[in-house]
């Protein structure tokens, strides 16, 4: 185990959440995915207030989430279209839906995840990329990784 | 596809960041999940606020993903240990760990997932229940389940 004092300080989940730890940031990256483009279509759907939207809308654009493409020029609109970056953020964005599916439904999931052609549902579960097993945390082990940099040898595993 | 006003009101998502979408909220969990129960650990690993703590704390025993357990009776003191519903975060929390690890993390991951005995990494795909394929947004379809309840009649999908 690393310290609890390492840990605290560089963790890729600190630094997503640096980026994405926002309720309407990660609202608004749910909606892009889904097919959303247009400021207003955003707005529409979520309800937000024009200037919180305009502000992560930005955020996400300077970040590398979304792409500001301009569609239509007199007079000048602009689409919000998501990069890999953003598109990567899929299996974190269902995983919050599964874990709501499951203990905030109690009428059930609001939507259904099907297999398109195979009917098939999504699972929250993860798995090796060696050999395919279906992973949980006691099957994980944590080791420091080449960006651990100097805080490992500052501030070395416990 | 679901219209937006459907989408924004009633989804899991939402829902979902109603309990977990605050950064230090997550950094708890991440930490319990991690094998952080002391209140004094948590505070050394995060180098949070008590104040800030003691309520994060608080609404996660209430929303029933952590549990306050006594372990010593003078003077009292309590741990909080993840219930299922808090254990269940694990994928999403690992989500964001590997979202961090493949766009936030220009070094390299500062901490590396393996398979215990295996040597594997965890994979941020999520698979199909039924034919066991990785799957991504264009695969997956989004159909009205039983929670979508009223919802569903007054506004319809479009």
């Amino acid at each position: 185990m690393l310290n609890r004092h390492y840990q605290g300080q560089i963790c890729s989940v600190a630094r997503t959440l640096e980026v994405v730890g926002d309720r309407w940031t990660l609202l608004v990256i749910r909606d892009a995915l889904r097919g959303t483009r247009r400021f207003d279509d955003f707005q529409a759907g979520l309800g937000v207030a024009r200037n919180v939207l305009t502000d992560r809308l930005t955020r996400l654009c300077e970040h590398g989430l979304l792409e500001k493409q301009l569609y239509q020029t007199r007079p000048a609109r602009h689409e919000y279209v998501p990069t890999r970056k953003g598109l990567d953020l899929w299996p974190t964005i269902m995983s919050l839906i599964m874990w709501g599916d499951r203990h905030l439904a109690p009428d059930g999931p609001p939507l259904l995840t099907r297999h398109r052609g195979c009917g098939g549902a999504l699972t929250p579960a993860l798995t090796c990329d060696r050999c395919g097993a279906s992973l949980g945390p006691a099957d994980v082990e944590l080791l420091p990784g080449p960006g651990a940099g100097h805080a490992q040898a500052e501030d070395p595993p416990a």
